[in-house]
């Protein structure tokens, strides 16, 4: 057998490498399999240990093999902070947030594009375009710029501008979509053999996947090779929650972690929630909001962030992978984000409206009694409050000259 | 001796640990003295290569002993990036960037706030201030936050409004001040007894020194326990500076390295400019710029950057490290800055205008033939871009529908 070649997710089909038609015939998703017989050799406890603490410390598990194609910016081991105060407040066993906007491009983003962009160089690809809510874009554009790779860049036209502006910072082609990520995604389709393009879009080339599938492995190590009860994670395309869960099937499968998968929970914001609308269609019940039944001018708009994604590119298997781990998917409003936001920030953590819907689902899930008191917990923070930030928010700040402006400001 | 104390920088006088007045009667600066006998009982390279990578990996160096003291986020241990295209085009021996911008609050401040407030928490203090240009700021109000301490940040106000914005995010009471940073510390000064607050300004209080110095024990671990020839470093107040220099004093006592220091550089922004000013003249020559006697119209105005102080605390103590390393100080201009945000954005790097400044710095220092083809040179990013942010600034990005009007606006 190679050292890895694709494999389908649903008939278990094997496939040589490519780009592009990441589908199987079946519908499946292609994803990359290791030779783990092969891995095991280099990849111990022991060595691991010796290792220096970034996502590329895992190389046996991942696709580049010749250390001259990796394409690095300083992504992963981000730091996995317990917030005690809070497991006592909600009778939590553990609760942990990996603080994801610690990452080169202040996203999680950087996992997959570090892999993807990796990937690139090594097929001697010079172009590569993403349509994506903003944090991907940046991110492709910044490894693309290490990489010395072309980056175009489709974002829709309402997505923060701070994300939206670092794409020609890092040097990207960056337009803007009057639409949806879908509708950026068929631009690039349109475009892609006359511009000679790669679409590194979601689950159209394995290496995103294969990075974001770091978090899971790094999870397990920074957790001493034990897993948590269970993963709150914000989703849009998916494809961390796959990446995870293929991580902890291979971390199984090589012996270095046993017992139950941890139950994953996606988040969603309400009014773009296919995954807990597909869900429940799947357990037979239907969903009040935002079907295609309800007119128009009564569907919640919901925020441009990464969770807004109408068509997740493999629903089927995001939704075997949350009913295999007993987990569940849970829209949460505007309002609950805000304060959610609030509440980390009071904890010296910036989060994004996306690391604070995860948040806002743990409230919900403990008052509801799914999380337990034996339950240890990890929050995904993908990204900073600042990269969704709006000038002026602030406005009210007192502006003073002397100590007693001051008292008077605090008199008032 | 006690595990540690305080050590006059100037004098050699040891004091015990007080807040405020944190200058010796000579007038000199005052430090923490480790016991290095003791510390070297347990602080071993073996040892070290088995600690999870943060910067409390140091702990025997740093000022606190009790764990549960310790207020962290996930501080330190940011990327140390290689550029090697940029080696051959200089002709460096090695060129590093330093990703400080990867620290829990995006600045390296996180680090000197996170010893700083870690003391205030083990003396049992319930109110703190600081005078900033903004990351001072917010890294004070995320750990104060963190550790239920109520923080109190004074910003001059035309300093960036996004960190600006992000202290009441992270719960501290946030005032913008009409003048400079010693206008805000002067405020807090004349407030401080009244309100019970430990002001922990930059040289005020020893713990914040304490923690940029891991930047250099970080940096000589990195290194493979060896140092570079040149650290290029954004300067305002100079404690990363006084940091750095300190930390290699102790690596050197503790026998941990050997050989020259490397020569530092202190990067400025032109129009605020004390130590560049400062060091020329006690080389005997004058500064032309913006001395006391350029009138008000003619002074170039610098940006509200963390290299915007004025008066450092303790310049002598700045000049003499520069002057015994063999190193430099000097001034770079906007339009420097500007460029160097670009050259390191076309490399994947979001730098703040302080990182940005010491690109620029290399460029000159390179041309002039002040660093040499047998130097490793070490950069430091000590923010983000993002941070610095206004909106609309790329609003020159196209706005599209489909792919035919993509071809469109390339055409033109
Ligand atoms: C900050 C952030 N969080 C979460 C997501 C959703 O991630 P995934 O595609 O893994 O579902 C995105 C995707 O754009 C994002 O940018
Ligand atoms: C981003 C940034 N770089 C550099 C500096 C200057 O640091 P120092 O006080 O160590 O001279 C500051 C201080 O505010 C800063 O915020």
């Amino acid at each position: 057998m190679k050292q890895w070649e694709l494999q389908c997710s649903r008939c278990s089909a094997k496939l040589p490498f490519r780009y592009q038609d990441m589908k199987c015939t079946c519908g499946g998703t292609l994803l990359v399999s290791y030779d783990l017989n092969h891995v095991a050799q280099t990849f111990t406890k022991a060595s691991l240990g010796q290792r220096y603490p970034s996502m590329w410390r895992y190389h046996e598990l991942l696709p580049i093999h010749d250390p001259a194609h990796i394409v690095s910016l300083g992504e992963g081991w981000t730091p996995l902070l317990r917030l005690p105060d809070w497991e006592s407040k909600l009778s939590l066993k553990r609760l942990w947030i990996k603080r994801e906007e610690q990452n080169p491009t202040g996203s999680f983003k950087s996992r997959g594009f570090s892999v993807a962009v990796s990937l690139l160089k090594q097929a001697g690809a010079t172009k590569a375009a993403v349509p994506s809510n903003g944090n991907a874009a940046s991110a492709l554009a910044a490894y693309a710029g290490r990489a010395g790779i072309q980056a175009f860049v489709f974002i829709p036209m309402d997505c923060p501008s701070l994300i939206v502006d670092e794409c020609p910072m890092y040097g990207a082609t960056t337009v803007l979509v009057d639409g949806f990520i879908h509708d950026a995604a068929a631009i690039i389709e349109s475009g892609r053999k006359d511009q000679g393009w790669v679409n590194v879009g979601t689950l159209k080339e394995p290496g995103r996947v294969e990075g974001k599938k770091t978090m899971g492995l790094e999870l397990a190590e920074q957790l001493d090779w034990t897993l948590p009860d269970v993963i709150i994670y914000p989703t849009g395309g998916g494809s961390g929650i796959i990446g995870m869960w293929k991580a902890f099937l291979e971390l199984k499968t090589l012996g270095f972690i046993s017992g139950d998968m941890p139950r994953f929970v996606c988040v969603q914001e309400e009014g773009c929630q296919p995954i807990v609308d597909g869900l429940m269609h799947s357990l037979g019940g239907t969903s009040a909001i935002n079907t295609a039944s309800t007119p128009v001018e009564e569907r919640i708009i919901p925020n441009p962030t990464g969770m807004r994604v109408p068509n997740p590119p493999d629903l089927e298997l995001l939704l075997s992978i949350i009913k295999q781990s007993g987990g569940t998917a849970i829209a949460v409003s505007k309002e609950q984000i805000a304060q959610a936001t609030h509440s980390l920030g009071s904890e010296g953590i910036s989060s994004s409206p996306e690391g604070a819907a995860t948040w806002a689902a743990m409230l919900v899930l403990s008052d509801r009694g799914w999380l337990r008191p034996t339950d240890s917990v990890v929050l995904f923070n993908t990204s900073h409050a600042m990269k969704y930030a709006k000038l002026g928010a602030s406005a009210a700040i007192p502006i003073i000259r002397t100590y007693d402006e001051f008292m008077l400001y605090r008199s008032i």
